[in-house]
């Protein structure tokens, strides 16, 4: 059994709790949390739950620890700190801070003699395997992504910053005519406004100016003013009932021509009813892995683009060549 | 430079041959054939073309040997063989045989200390990678591949043989209702009837007996008989106007619910104008992974399964992290 760790009991930690429960070969052997433990009830009867500043005890007792943290300040510092002690997993996800964050996990790792694997997640995560494979198998051609319907955390968090604004959901939508004209083949020239429109639902304060927290939306630099942008005024229980979910979705689409000129399109898309929940399934999935390869004596930080895909699965070579292939 | 030879000049050859021109760090090195050397024109100025009895002269002088030989009778003899001169690349298809051949080719390379990589296309290859990473992410779900529209050569093939016939080409269509309702998550029980369904043209002999043709396609045990078939009779002159490319398309759709229950779908979707080209731009990615897995020292078979994406592309580790995750 591959005894797993979680680090941090938001969305994430108690989503790869629960997908650990469809794992035959892992098992759950504690949570760690900044919190009082005494104050955390997880979901998982008889597993400890330990303050984060006796994790070090833990060294030797978890194959692989699962960093729920965020990448903004907690993944940074725990990280490297961690990879002393443990294998470990996270979903880092700023794209522009990976080479970064990568160099300093890659020297802890290796220090410690211990193996890494950062940025999972679907994107960046299984999305980013799919351009890269798309590239290799299609190499004259061009990368489009989508991102939605779903709900943007980020964009939801900027518009609960206006004042007089409650609170609020924020949703990504791709523009289904410049999908299609991609998959058409049509390599279009796409900017950010031709690829996604923003749809805001917002509960406003009572005697609050409408227009005026309208117009601090769809002018917000880069959140929304390169965006066509709608502001949807709801009160707390419709926004409770129609956008309490956290779906999102997403497509990597790959068009390019063969050497040969021969039209070929490479789609991946993902459709998901909680995203923290697919997201915890994928790191849990790359979790198995990172102990198989620690297991072997791998060391260092790796990415989704350094793991063998049989290793994600609980079942034998000879099992899924004989079963999938 | 990873110095390729190819065995087999046929539509598959002649696709690597091509894809090879959009790879920087492949040259081809020699092409191999049964026929007489003297009577073949490849594309590639100044490559040599060799008789296949004289391809063990070649050993050392080649990184990877691209097999292009059929599923049938060629791999089963040729693979083994050339296991022991070169590391290997072949597209091995017949699904229900892969443990036996990978048996094989895992024992042969052994021995050589040589490396192959086995059922590279696009299924088996991309299409069962597609399927055992979806299953690894949602492991309560099911999966549905679906083929088309695209040219089934081997369904084209039985047309041909029926007495009267005199040449035919058959499409394989995925039913539209059935993928709808396996994206929307409904995971329904599907027969091979309701999966897919076949459409025929065929040139006839003058006066030969159409209705007695039809009744042979659409009764063809396995073939035809467990679908919804159409028959359509056209002259030999329409055939080549409107039938004459390879067309070919598939998805695999995962539909699945995280441990907490929430519905989430994963689909891969190719379009090919073209099946052998886009098969062999797979097949020469791999083989580039394979020749870099053997210069490290691995010996044996493989499968896509085994193979890190990374060593797919002629990109460094490095640059794919700061472009592509």
């Amino acid at each position: 059994m591959i005894r797993v760790g979680i680090s941090g009991y938001g969305n994430l930690g108690r989503g790869a709790e629960s997908a650990l429960t469809l794992c035959p070969d892992m098992e759950l052997a504690a949570v760690f949390t900044r919190r009082d433990p005494a104050s955390l009830k997880i979901a998982t009867p008889g597993v400890p739950v330990v303050h984060e500043d006796k994790i070090a005890e833990w060294a030797g007792k978890i194959d692989i620890m699962i960093l729920c943290g965020g990448s903004a300040t907690d993944l940074p510092d725990q990280g490297p700190r961690y990879a002393k002690y443990f294998n470990t997993i996270d979903s880092f996800d700023t794209h522009a801070r990976v080479p970064e964050y990568y160099a300093a996990m890659d020297e802890a790792h290796r220090a410690a003699g211990h193996l890494g694997i950062i940025s999972v997640g679907w994107d960046p995560g299984l999305f980013s395997l799919n351009r890269m494979m798309a590239g290799a198998v299609l190499p004259d051609g061009e990368d489009y992504t989508f991102w939605g319907r779903g709900i943007s955390q980020g964009h939801s968090d900027a518009i609960r910053r206006i004042p007089g604004v409650l609170d609020a959901r924020q949703y990504t939508i791709p523009v289904e005519a410049a999908m299609d004209a991609v998959r058409r083949g049509e390599n279009p020239q796409l900017s950010t406004r031709d690829k996604h429109t923003r749809e805001c639902w917002v509960v406003a304060e009572e005697g609050a100016d409408l227009a005026e927290i309208e117009r601090q939306i769809v002018t917000m630099p880069n959140y929304f003013d390169q965006y066509d942008t709608t502001v949807h005024f709801i009160t707390k229980e419709e926004l409770a009932r129609d956008h309490s979910g956290m779906p999102h979705a997403g497509f990597v689409i790959r068009s390019g021509k063969t050497a040969a000129g021969e039209a070929c399109t490479i789609e991946y898309a993902l459709h998901m009813a909680s995203n923290p929940q697919f997201t915890s399934s994928a790191i849990v999935a790359y979790a198995r892995a990172a102990a198989k390869m620690a297991a072997r004596g791998e060391t260092g930080a790796r990415t989704v683009l350094d793991v063998a895909p049989a290793l994600l699965s609980p079942k034998s070579g000879e099992e899924l060549r004989r079963t999938i292939l």
